[in-house]
């Protein structure tokens, strides 16, 4: 199935800094990077389980979110795309 | 229906950061913002198709993104969320 990972973790000190890149590295391991703070993944029941863990444990959960939206197996009519395609990386060169 | 709408906007100038001022402006118009960059909108098809033709004239295209997510009626059980509630409106006071 398809589910949609959105999140917003607070930056303003280098602990969410790193919070952001490993959130962000922990979604490209399940799939893949639409927009800034957004992934969508093909994942099963039992590694959208995983996926939820792992990041749950990562964010500080007084300052982060984490959103799950579940799209289900055809999802292809759903889903519609406007504007550039890609996203900048924000956790990439900028602050490493 | 429930709709979700996630968009990046190149906030490099000062014109970027008018549009994605207006963009948060039209969607809030549509539904709540849940997240920065993410809201989510109770829209039936009439209203989904002015929403779409609103913000894709009011993003460039050619610098900026917008996705659109149909998640239907019964979208109570296909939506989680974890860690903090409600979303810092980076487009406020900050900017204006």
């Amino acid at each position: 199935m398809l589910v949609l990972v959105t999140y917003d973790v607070s930056t303003m000190d280098s602990e969410g800094q790193r919070r952001l890149r490993n959130v962000s590295k922990i979604c490209q391991n399940y799939g893949q990077r639409v927009q800034n703070s957004v992934f969508e993944c093909i994942v099963d029941a039992t590694q959208f389980a995983v996926l939820k863990m792992k990041l749950a444990d990562e964010i500080d959960q007084n300052q982060d979110s984490l959103r799950f939206y579940q799209l289900g197996n055809n999802y292809k009519n759903k889903v519609e795309h406007i504007g550039v395609k890609g996203s900048l990386d924000l956790e990439g060169p900028l602050i490493l």
